[in-house]
């Protein structure tokens, strides 16, 4: 730590003075190595939140937080690279395919994922409903898988960004989470701590998103663009919606099932499209090839089997259940209770509750409300019923895949408590509401 | 603590919302028990030091404050009785006079000090100059002395407030000091641990108070007087003059010897003038008489002697040397070099840095930085001139009293460098600029 005292950093923030790099890093480096007590910690997190933090003083936390750790540079991967982040919302199942898509697409994507966390899921816990199937992977297999097939999707190691992981905890200890410029940081440093040629950032909006309010993702987008562009790093974010779950599945498992079929080219829908969106963006950036090319390239790599296959041979490469790619309902594991869920009123959905949807898949079991809780990898639900749909009393528009009867019919009367239903026709919403680029 | 989240009450204080008296119950009483962790209550305090606390928010941390520990009671002290208090500053001999003149009125003083920070100096200090006194008396001491002296003045107790001590050290490392509710809370909570009938507040406001500015000083005169009315205590809270030094003194011997000659009657000035105006305060509320009667009354108790008795006596109970009523300079401690200082310039004194002041006193050895610092009980300055004072080069204006020649010369320097001259004459500063009363 620098002999300056870390209350003069809190003092100044507090008064809602602008920090400089060197303040910030010397701050960041003095609270991993354990030099700036939690609570001097705390005070600053919290005169953060309240007085905020400037482009600038944004991109030297980051900074900063990634020179906590290691990086992974990726040095023998000579394909373009591409990073994908999502910033969590409910059956977002995007990487599972968006990855494999850009592999068969000649693209690389050496993809760091986290667990689930309260409504939302984690591509984590996704993937290990696949029998097998680790994602512990040390820096040198992924490398390796990455060389060999195009992608991977690892654990994020905790000797990347250890002052991401201290400084979340602190946050969630002191009420200091919902920040967007702490957010940003905390997306960030992991995207820059991991070497790409870009940064593609998928900012959720909606109720089933952290960020409710367009106003608040397009905040987040830009904030994350901002630090890209501070640290030299191309990214460009989406905002796009999540007034709804994305899929049709809420759950690990199902999940797992819904990706492997869109992949199979059997499942159109907006969970394809997105994976389209993203993955056209990635190869027109890579090759320059104009955007309509370059999405129906991306289309094309779900319709011609490639990007199942790549599917195929990470899920070998990361020593899990293959067969799930011809087989996922006999591969993958199933709860014991399949429930139907009927409309129990007729009407338009003109809006769904997607955290409401997403706290019933939690509930079944299906993602975790502390960090230590287990997840059931066969829980969850499906709701195939989107906005604008019009249902009719007694129309099967989902299940609910449970331990018990009693679970399943509590996830039911839920899941249509979730939904808002009017006699007025509505138009389904905007799938990508913006693009905002770090050489905007 | 209440099974309630306490990241609850920092939310709501987060985003500037109020918090119920027993949110704050249940936080303050939670943190006390250590079950709610330091990093929240850092968060907490910053978020209250950034968005403020009202009134009511205010009175309830103080009673949660005073419900962290014991009361004083003083149920056998039949006398009225009134506490006082000061916020700080430099030269404020004002309680060790008070006391016995409130004692000689037939008053009752149980007066808790604290140790002097940075620079201003502490009571307990001054006493302990005092060879043999003691100030860590029992409850059972401090009331058995006050019922037969009428006055006693000692260390606040462990037992009293512990919410207090542990939520200063807090504030100390978290840049949350400052705050007028958190100060006010800190102040007030100290007073309704002990039983009166009427606490006097000293707001100190100028360049040796920690209140710069009269706004601020009103605020915490007013936060202070607010907190008494919401516990149902009555408390009157004078803002007085801190722009220069108050007495003549600064270091702990020194100003022991400048209360004894104002108690022997010898010595007029601001100093005397202020305990007057105090006493006469307690007297005029205690026995109703008019505020003249009551202030010649209290100049009495000092002109007959009765003051100055009272005093003998609550050193001897404390086990001082009581010759030093007769004799202070042959009982206390002397420095080694007693340096005069003289005027360097010509001009009349239109400003004085009084923090400076303290500051050199405390490098003097008088004062201390840090909490488990030693004082030199020898050690600190005189100055005799005031603002509105004409000077005249070369003329003694004061002394260093310091432990090496080196050490005097940089003080009486020092001392200069904090007197503002100018042609234009200035009038002396008011010395009490306002009262605000738990009533009004």
């Amino acid at each position: 730590m620098s002999p300056r005292d870390p209350r003069l950093a809190v003092e100044t923030k507090r008064d809602g003075r602008a920090l400089s790099e060197g303040e910030i890093e010397a701050f960041v480096e003095g609270y991993v190595r354990g030099q700036v007590p939690e609570e001097v910690a705390a005070a600053f997190l919290m005169a953060a939140y309240i007085r905020g933090l400037d482009a600038d003083e944004t991109a030297a936390l980051t900074k900063a937080m990634v020179a906590s750790g290691k990086t992974l540079r990726l040095e023998r991967v000579e394909r373009p690279k591409v990073d994908k982040h999502s910033t969590g919302g409910v059956s977002d199942g995007v990487t599972l395919v968006f990855a494999p898509m850009a592999a068969a697409m000649g693209l690389a994507v050496a993809k760091l994922s986290g667990r689930g966390l309260g409504h939302t899921g984690g591509t984590l816990d996704k993937l290990e409903s696949i029998p097998g199937l680790r994602t512990d992977l040390s820096a040198e297999e992924i490398e390796r898988q990455v060389v060999e097939i195009g992608c991977a999707v690892a654990a994020q190691s905790a000797a990347l960004v250890p002052a991401d992981a201290k400084l979340y905890a602190l946050r969630d200890a002191t009420a200091t989470v919902a920040s967007v410029a702490l957010i940003a940081a905390s997306v960030m440093c992991k995207k820059l701590a991991v070497q790409s040629d870009l940064i593609l950032l998928d900012v959720k909006c909606g109720s089933g998103a952290f960020m409710k309010t367009r106003r608040a993702a397009v905040a987040l987008a830009r904030a994350c663009v901002g630090i890209a562009r501070g640290s030299g790093r191309r990214a460009r974010a989406a905002v796009t919606d999540m007034s709804q779950p994305l899929g049709e599945a809420v759950g690990n498992s199902l999940e797992v099932a819904e990706a492997v079929a869109v992949l199979r080219g059997e499942k159109p829908g907006r969970l394809r499209d997105l994976a389209v969106v993203l993955a056209g963006e990635a190869l027109s950036h890579a090759s320059g090839a104009a955007m309509g090319e370059a999405r129906a390239a991306a289309a094309r790599a779900i319709d011609s089997g490639e990007a199942l296959e790549r599917f195929r041979r990470m899920v070998e490469a990361q020593r899990g259940d293959a067969r799930v790619v011809d087989d996922p309902q006999g591969v993958l594991p199933r709860a014991p209770v399949e429930r139907v869920i009927e409309a129990d009123r007729g009407g338009t959905i003109v809006a769904v509750d997607a955290e409401a949807i997403g706290g019933q898949a939690v509930a079944l079991g299906a993602g975790r409300l502390r960090k230590e809780d287990p997840v059931d990898p066969s829980a969850g639900l499906i709701l195939r019923a989107k906005i604008g749909d019009r249902l009719e009393m007694g129309m099967p528009i989902g299940e609910a895949h449970a331990r018990t009867e009693d679970a399943a019919e509590r996830a039911a009367r839920g899941v249509l408590q979730a939904l808002q239903l009017s006699e007025e026709p509505v138009r389904a919403p905007q799938l990508v509401l913006g693009w905002f680029d770090s050489e905007d």
